[in-house]
């Protein structure tokens, strides 16, 4: 059988297509291994995976007993219920270290780069495979994606570098005008649902025993979202009643370089306790774009010192 | 302030110099950082630093608000109280993944390899830096002694060539040699206490909510500690009255490459769950050398279905 290649719920593009390229790196270094997601890919990924001819991987919920390699995450909550029940050979991450555990040793790149498609790349040279030309398209994309086009402060000299001989592999000379391209698919909000929209990239995390949900929407304009805010703002508030403490959600526009963030929380004052400004329903916080970076560890202080 | 790298409690060899090796390769890649341990070195660490000629660390308990790297460990248990007050740079382990979590996206170079000087080595080769020669030495020292000289089963090809690489840098001609006369000291345990001996390579573990310490003595004939084991046994039982389920001492023979295991245990039934091998008080795992790789697993399986 072979093992399963996934990254978190609510897959984004640089999960999805880090499934895919460890994926290929752990087939091609003797470990057949299929992508697959934990749930349906955004109009993003679709946009990614179609422009490089890439089949959409299928969907999982359980991966008992199976061996696993994990991109994207290594929180507890970000996974699959049953994951403490597989075996877990590899893992390739940006993010903080969560609360999943192993019961035996396995492979680790981690780092402190803007997508997890860099740790890949970075395997890949690592073990002289050379990464297939589509495949280096759907990277490009995802780091594109995950660095908000090189703006995020997640972003570093390295995720640049690799970009470029991405670009290079996959024949793209102009990848500003591919990410603008993605961007706008991704910024899309017509024929969306408000559910859709907050769960198009929105995670759970457990803060000092509080489930704090956080979603991030990216537009590359703001003004695109005025219409339909307060739809949103009711949206929030359902997801916070199904026993969340709080739940934020992130409006990054891309250009300004900023968030507006809607908030519903049983105790909004850890909003300024996290970021010095005060707001019930919602603040701007100028040049935060990173849920990752910026806006979790300061709320796992704030939410600490409740 | 500089950043401090250390391992586990209870340092072994590995521990030691992987800490003094990260200190080197983080202080020439940007980041001034001092080695350091989180308790006293065992008479093979002392036998290989004065060998090479380099500085026993100093000894730290407190890590509290201080940059940290962290080496041959991710276990909350074996870290230092508070470091969750630490901000977690980097990570150079060979073990499974522990319970240790941070606030921050960080480094880690892990993988299932014979020791985590092999990871520091590879990170130095990523990173273009030379290993320095006194330290290639006892790096050299460290893979000898947690793979028993290439006998273990967690050592890997890798482990070999990165053996042989490191002997040609230190200028070590006959590395098994080397070997030998680092397991003779290790082995020696005239003049040691019964507390010193189950101590030397002690660790305590959380298996499914049960408080669980193994401990391991490697000599290089068994018969070396026939007059000693009474005295081990009891103890054992004062370790284990320390509010612990169960102790278990190792006793391996690296040249016949098994291990006797002194028992303790609130529920000695545990150990034929793990090994097949029933005993109240001793048993002898033919072929079992390796605590992290065979050891372990075997005991958290086997506490999960207690």
């Amino acid at each position: 059988m072979a093992a399963l290649a996934f990254g978190h719920k609510n897959p984004d593009t640089d999960t999805v297509v880090s499934a895919l390229a460890a994926a290929d790196l752990k087939t091609k270094t003797g470990t057949e291994t299929k992508a697959v997601t934990l749930g349906e890919c955004t109009p993003e990924t679709v946009f990614v995976l179609e422009k490089f001819g890439i089949a959409k991987p299928e969907i999982v919920s359980s991966v008992a007993g199976q061996d696993v390699v994990i991109v994207d995450t290594t929180d507890l909550a970000q996974l699959p219920d049953d994951i403490a029940e597989a075996n877990v050979l590899a893992i390739f991450d940006h993010h903080k270290l969560g609360d999943l555990t192993t019961s035996s040793p396995l492979e680790m790149w981690v780092g402190p780069v803007g997508c997890s498609a860099t740790m890949i790349y970075k395997a890949y040279k690592a073990s002289n495979v050379e990464i297939p030309k589509d495949l280096a398209g759907a990277m490009l994309c995802a780091l594109l994606s995950d660095t908000v086009m090189f703006k995020s402060v997640t972003c570093t000299e390295e995720d640049k570098a690799v970009a470029a001989d991405l670009a290079k592999i996959a024949g793209v000379s102009d990848m500003m005008a591919l990410g603008m391209e993605m961007f706008k698919v991704k910024s899309a909000v017509d024929g969306a649902t408000a559910s859709e929209l907050v769960f198009r990239d929105y995670k759970d995390f457990d803060m000092s025993g509080k489930k704090v949900g956080i979603g991030q929407l990216e537009v590359v304009d703001l003004s695109m979202l005025d219409a339909r805010k307060a739809e949103l703002a009711e949206e929030i508030k359902k997801v916070k009643a199904d026993g969340r403490h709080s739940v934020f959600l992130l409006l990054t526009d891309i250009m300004k370089e900023g968030s507006q963030m809607l908030i519903v929380s049983d105790d909004a004052s850890v909003v300024e306790k996290a970021f010095g400004v005060a707001g019930d329903a919602e603040v701007w916080l100028e040049g935060v774009m990173s849920r990752k970076k910026q806006v979790v560890p300061n709320f796992e202080k704030a939410f600490s010192a409740l």
